[in-house]
Formats: C-alpha cells, sequence, structure tokens
C-alpha cells in the first residue's frame, strides 16, 4: 500500500485529493482556482476526448472554434443567460501592459482601455449564435450541428481540482433546428450519448432525467442530465444537454425560411461534459491503494516489472518480455516495460498502483525457468501464476473482464444507493446515514426543493427517464400532493 | 470559374481572404480581430494538428494543460520576455459582473477587482517554468518533454484571417534539459520535425535557418525558424523553435541536482507552430479558382458527381457509386457523394473546385454504358475518362502524384525566387520586381539590418542552415565586409 495515502474511509474529500496529486494527474498552479492538467492526467482526458468526437462525427456533427472573448452586450441579450453567468464572469478590459514610471515594474496600460469590456467565455451560446445569424437563412441550411472544444472560465470561490475550476476544458455542441420536436430529439440523442460513453468507456453507470426548472441552465427550456454516484454517496452531474427553445434564436434574431417559405426562428440545443468528468473517474473506482483505471481509458493498459539481481538474469528477462510486449501491442493494448534500476520492484508495485494501471505483470528468474509470468490485477488486487504461452490472449481477456467487472461493482453499489423515502425522518435518515440517492415524492414546487436544500443540503438531481417513478402520493417535507417521485441526493 | 472571385495578380490580398470566405474556412467574429474557424477550415486544421501531434509523440513528447491566465508578476520575471509581449496583452481586472442602478444593463463590478491583474497568455513560457520549479529537483526528472495544444492571445492592431489574429490556436512545446547540448539538439530536432511536416504534408518547401538577434524569440539565445514563399513573393515564417539558454531557469529558479551532485540550473527550448499554417497552406497552392489542397491535409480527398436528368438514371448511377465509394473508403480515402439536387452538376464543380477538393469524380449516363468516369484533378485542372474497373487503384495512385506535383512545383517556384544580389540597387530592384528571397552580404549589424528594413521593407527571414553561404563579400548597403549572405525577403 502506498506509503501515507489517506484512506476513503477516513477523510474522503483529502483521499481524492492525494490521488489526483500522487496518481500526477493534476495540480494547483500559481493562479488562483486554475489547475495544471499534467501528462499523465492529459492522457486520460485525450482517451475521453477521442471518443467523444468519434460518436459526435458518426452522428453528423463537426467541429470549429469560436472566440475565447465575448462582448459584455452580447451577455445582455439573453436575460436569464446573463443572470446565470454575470456573477462568475473574468473581465478583459485593458490591451497593454507599460512600464511603470520608475522603470522597474509593468503596470496596466490606462491608455489601453477597451471601448467595450470582453467576458472570457463560461459558455459560448451568445458568441456562437451572433454568429448563426449569417450562417441560417433557409431550412437548407438545417440542421446545423457544430461542436467546438474548448477552454472556458466561471469564476469560483471554492474550487477542488477537476470537479470545480475557475477554468476547465471542455466540449459545448451546438445545434440549430428546424423544428421543436427535432432539436428535442437531438438533445435526447446527445444524452444517449453521453450514458453511452459513461457506461461503455468510463465503467461508470448513470442515471438520465430532465432538471427542475430551478436547476435548469440559464437559458434553456429542458435541461438533460446524467447523474452518477460517488462512492462517498453523492451525486455526481456528468452531462447535460439543453433544449433552448427559441431563446437564443430571439435574442440574436436568427430566423431562417421555412420550407413553407416563411420566415421562422430556429430551434436550439446546446451540450456539454467538462474535465469534471476525470473527477467523476476517479471517485466511481479507486481506492485506498490509489487511482482505478477502467482498460479502455488506460494511458498504459499493462506495466510490466522485471524481478532480478543480476543483470544477466535482466538480460534474459529484456528478451523474453520483447516478445511478449510485442505481442500485446499487435493486440493495439497499449504496455509499458519498466526495466529501470533506480527503484526496487516493491516500490514499482505501488507505484503502478497509485497510477492505476489496470494489468501488472511481473517476471522474474523462476517465471523464466517455468516459462510463467505473475499477473495481478488492479481493480481485485489478485494474483495469478500464467503460462507465458498464451499470455497476450490471457491479458486481452482479463482487460475487458476488468472493464465488465468495474462496471458491474460500480452499477451494484449504485442500485444499492436508491433508496425510497416516504417521511421527512427518513429522507433525513438515509442521507445521514447511508447517502446515495433518495427517491421521493415532490409537490412540484420551487419552494419545497428550496426548503428541502437547506434544511438537507440535497438537491433534486433529477426527474429520472429510465425508470417510471410515476405514482400518486405526498411530498414528505410540504404533505402536498404528488404525482411522481424524483432523485433527490446531496451532490458535488 | 467561380463567380467573382479576384484574380492573385489583380489583388492578391483581396483573393486571399475571398478564398477564406468562400471555401468556408473562417469569418470574423463579432469579436475585434477574433476570427471563427469554420467546420471545413477546422477540419483541415484537425488533420494538422493529428499528424504534428504523432510526430511530437514519436519523439518522447507528452502533451499537459496549463493555465490560461498568467499574473502580471510571471511576465516580469524575465525582463526581455516582458518587453516583447506587453505591448499586446489581453488584461484581466474584474472577475464579475453586475446589474447597472437602473436594473436596465449590466455593468462590470467594482468590488470585483483583482488584487493582481491576470494576462491571457501571449506564450506560456512563464506559467510553465513557475510550475517546472516544482516538477525538477534532479536530473532524474529531466529531460522533460512537454507539448500543450491550446490557444493564445496576443492583441494586433491590424488583423488578417489566419494570418495575424489577436486569438490563434497553436501548439507549444517547452522542454527541460540537463546540458545545453541537449536542448539544442532539442531544438534543432523540433526544427527538422516542423519542416518535415511542411514538406511531407504541407507539400510546403521550407528553409531552415536562424533568426538574427533583433528577430529572436523574446527570451531566447538562438531562434531557429522554417521559412516558406507565398505565390506573391512574400516569405512567411511557420514555425519557430528556440534554444532559451538557462534564461527562464534562473527567472524562475529552476535548478536540479546533477549527476555529479551539484545544483545547476535547466536548461530550456520552446517552439511552437499555429493556425498561421493555413494561412501558409493557402498561400502556397491555391489558385484562381480557389482553394487548392494538398490530399494529405484534405477533410474531402474526392467528391463524386453525379450527372443526370431523370430519377431512374440517378438511381443507377447511386447504386455504381456506392460499390465506388466503398472501395476508395477501404484504401483509407475519404470520399463525398454529392447526389443533393438543388443544384446543378455545374454549380457543384465550381463549388468543390473553390473548396480546394484534389479528385473529383463525374459519372453520367454515358459512363455507365461504357463502364466509365470522369476524373478531373484540382492541381491541374485536367480530366480523364477512366474505366470502372480499376478506379480505386487509379484514384488512390493519383492523390499520391498530386500529393507530389504540389511539392515540386511549389519547390519550382521557390528556387527560382532565391536571388543573388550584390550591389543595393540589385537587392531592391529584385524585391520590386522579381520578389521572393533575396541571398545578399550582411556586415552582420542590427543597424543595417534596420536600416534595410526601412528602406525595402524587406526582414533578414534567416541565416540559412541547408545551404553553405559562406563566402567573403561586401554588405550591399553599408560596403563594410562580410563572412556570409543571409536570406532577405519581404514578409507576412
Amino acid at each position: 500500500m502506498p506509503k501515507n495515502l489517506t484512506k476513503r474511509a477516513e477523510d474522503y474529500s483529502k483521499w481524492y485529493n492525494e490521488i489526483v496529486l500522487r496518481a500526477g494527474l493534476a495540480e494547483n498552479s500559481g493562479v488562483r482556482g486554475m489547475m495544471v492538467i499534467k501528462p499523465y492526467g492529459f492522457a486520460i482526458w485525450e482517451k475521453i476526448q477521442a471518443q467523444l468526437d468519434k460518436m459526435f462525427k458518426e452522428t453528423g456533427h463537426q467541429n470549429a472554434y469560436f472566440p475565447l472573448l465575448i462582448p459584455k452586450s452580447y451577455f445582455a441579450k439573453e436575460a436569464q443567460h446573463v443572470e446565470g453567468f454575470a456573477k462568475e464572469a473574468a473581465v478583459v478590459t485593458h490591451y497593454r501592459l507599460r512600464t511603470t514610471p520608475d522603470g522597474k515594474g509593468i503596470e496596466v496600460d490606462p491608455d489601453a482601455k477597451l471601448e467595450e469590456e470582453l467576458i472570457i467565455r463560461p459558455t459560448s451560446e451568445t458568441i456562437i449564435w451572433d454568429t448563426y445569424r449569417r450562417w441560417i437563412q433557409s431550412y437548407r441550411d438545417l440542421p446545423l450541428l457544430i461542436n467546438q472544444w474548448a477552454n472556458v472560465m466561471r469564476w469560483e470561490m471554492r474550487t477542488r481540482l477537476f470537479l470545480r475550476t475557475a477554468e476547465f476544458l471542455w466540449q459545448e455542441g451546438h445545434t440549430a433546428h428546424e423544428t421543436k420536436e427535432e432539436a428535442i430529439e437531438e438533445a435526447e440523442k446527445i444524452l444517449d450519448i453521453y450514458a453511452e460513453f459513461a457506461r461503455d468507456y468510463m465503467a461508470m453507470p448513470v442515471i438520465k432525467g430532465v432538471k427542475t426548472p430551478s436547476e435548469r441552465f440559464a437559458g434553456a427550456e429542458e435541461t438533460y442530465t446524467i447523474e452518477a454516484l460517488m462512492q462517498d454517496g453523492k451525486a455526481l452531474q456528468s452531462g447535460t444537454s439543453h433544449f433552448l427553445g427559441q431563446n437564443f434564436a430571439k435574442a440574436f434574431d436568427v430566423k431562417y425560411l421555412s420550407r413553407q417559405g416563411k420566415l421562422e426562428y430556429v430551434w436550439a440545443t446546446s451540450w456539454g461534459v467538462s474535465t469534471r468528468l476525470m473527477g467523476a473517474l476517479i471517485m466511481t473506482h479507486s481506492d485506498d491503494y490509489g487511482l482505478v483505471l477502467p482498460p479502455k481509458l488506460a494511458p498504459i493498459q499493462v506495466v510490466v516489472i522485471p524481478i532480478f539481481r543480476k543483470k544477466e538474469q535482466l538480460e534474459l528477462i529484456d528478451k523474453k518480455v520483447k516478445e511478449l510486449t510485442d505481442a500485446l501491442k499487435q493486440k493495439g493494448i497499449s504496455v509499458k516495460y519498466d526495466n529501470s534500476d533506480n527503484y526496487k520492484p516493491g516500490w514499482k508495485f505501488n507505484e503502478y498502483e497509485l497510477k492505476g494501471v489496470p494489468v501488472r505483470i511481473a517476471i522474474g528468474p523462476r517465471d523464466l525457468e517455468n516459462n510463467t509470468a505473475e499477473v495481478a490485477r488492479r481493480d481485485t488486487l489478485t494474483k495469478e501464476i500464467v503460462s507465458m504461452d498464451n499470455l497476450p490472449a490471457y491479458v486481452e481477456n482479463l482487460l475487458s473482464e476488468i472493464q465488465d467487472n468495474l462496471y458491474n461493482r460500480a452499477l451494484k453499489y449504485r442500485d444499492a444507493h436508491i433508496t425510497k423515502a416516504d417521511t421527512f425522518d427518513e429522507f433525513k435518515e438515509i442521507l445521514e446515514n447511508k447517502g446515495g440517492f433518495v427517491l421521493a415524492h415532490w409537490d412540484g414546487t420551487p419552494e419545497t426543493e428550496e426548503k428541502i436544500k437547506e434544511l438537507t443540503k440535497a438537491t433534486i438531481r433529477c426527474i429520472p427517464l429510465d425508470m417510471d417513478t410515476t405514482e400518486e402520493g405526498v411530498d414528505p417535507l410540504s404533505g402536498k400532493p404528488s404525482k411522481r417521485r424524483v432523485l433527490y441526493a446531496k451532490a458535488y
């Protein structure tokens, strides 16, 4: 076990932070609230990006790039939108520095003040819809299916690596459609892609649902969400897809000539996932030994470590391992052979456990004699002695087994943490002792929603789409009648 | 020929701008100096990125991500660096907006003023070296070979799409080394990668060289460059690689414990290419009919257009084309079948010529009868009738031929535009009438360099590395002795 790593049961939040730092994923920079994504963390993000990008393109989306800076007046055009983002806007006011009068330092040049302040994009609806006005004239220009990979900025006061940072990386899709139905279909299609990606690549089960009006994206008519459950019983919103109605089309005057020859406002969606997914990935699978990565997103899927005393032994092992790594690479498996001599095998074992490498293969002199290797899997921490002859096939199969096992384990945990509550005492008791999602009735009012948040810190994560929660009942707090249950949880 | 497209000979600059707009590559946004990269342009950039990223990774580099915003004080730490970038810095001074007192608009909240202003990165040496101080302790941590794909901001007063924009996309490599020799070797290795990429993918010949001291990157001890020649006789700096010495290590106090057990400052390089390459690509190959793309960077390599009058004809063509496109895709060729019925074939021909698609295949009823197709190549604008039987192999071969032809054509033009000048009259005459590079003696002083720039607008593009230009001579302007010729040109 890695030295001094905090255990989850002791302090989950501290454990999380240590995993991020010690596995080499990210760290705080010298700039408040902004992180440095380190190479190992970024390699995971690249795998997330590559797969999502592929899925977007397969469904007809194209990438583009829009300006980082947005004029203040653009924000003001959609009332709810500016309301939602004004409080965390990073504002550019000047475009030049100059030497201080004493010649020793630099200062902002007061003569280089912008006529209109520019906001670093917290999201790009406004600048994009300002552009779409030029791109869309007729129904022949629709649907317009665009995605952007970008950095965005939301000035957060309390930040946490990956989960809440002032700057983060994300993708933001922005689509334009002829009809309301088509736009809703798009928002739902993307939600399905997000859920499929979470399940098949992150090995993370999610619940698909819609947000209550008070939790909607600023400017949306409907916000779809995927909600995941972390090991400490808190939910994490992992991706959202918004049906924006005609709000941005109206704010930016984007009309098209319809098939019937009439000028109509365009229907819109927007949707995004961010580097927050890295936090979700960590908190879904990792353990007291460090990071646990699903094979499909692991930058290194297999590490091979030689066990040797003498140089001649290492030479023999090197030779054997060359054959093995060649065979693994041929199967598309990413493998690292760590035969560095500055650390002992025990140190390396800990290190790669900490980094979440799914499979570890150790080969020593006795293995050479017996034509075997020791294969350890990160998810269960179990080991087996395997013949070298069928090792590549064994490893290939094992990686797929680990991927499945991680998903099933997370699913089992998640399913065991969806609990019905009918009274407010039950509601509170579940949140305090068991954690997870509480499936409770809601009277449909924002007042009750707000009151419950005040009293318990739990919010309505979503009105689930996959489960049928329609039934007559009574709101546990207000006692008013309710037509369906919703999912509450404390959340990140 | 596309309607109303300005000819190169009429107004090169106007032609360039029209190509960018009409081929759907990019456009100006509502934000001064910032462009929108449109899907077709971005698809080319993605191909550039993918190939360079592969080449960086194959040479041991890893990607990471550093903050967008850099505290003003970081800039002040390296004197030359701040001098070089202060005048174009976009400055964030506040982190919140608020509603105006009349409740009708929004304004910057004066209570949310930052204690220290933040600069949007114009380049990331300072924030990265501030980070490297934490990452580097011993020679075991070296070399550190990191690359970042990012947006950067340099407040330009006169902007041009792709060539000079306030915000642009780029990659910036930042490496740290034990020795001076190793750092120089890295800077040169990257220059080779850039030149190889330009040649093999962009079909663009470049001259490798070093910059004169006055043209060096702010903070560099040596700046390596690749210089390309555009069709109007102006040079375009297409990528630079800097040997930074120990300047940033000293400014940010980055020391390592050497193999000899001594604390030493680290040696550094940085290097980058940007969306400027898009401009270089356009101006190297395109013609009066529109964009011309080398097949290796073309989002669509082959377009197939049906020629038909009746629906039944189209159905037969559709069927035939399906076989063809399947066969092409199997060879890894990206192909688009445009059987839309809203435009006539002639319009489509023009459109795909404008967009620079390397190969166009047209199939009509007579082709069906004869089992042929008409194949047109974009580079030469010539056509041939080819049997359907060996069409996929023919197209594959043709794409490779077009790639080579574009390179050879550009090389021939470039080589014909490197002219020796021995007197200042010759020097001016070449610049005025012929354009291109002027190979002239230089007395080695910044004064002469500056004077020539004033008089002719030409700058020393580089002291070439590939050609031996060492010989005794006389500076054409100052008359002082010179030991070698250098390459002058007017430049973008």
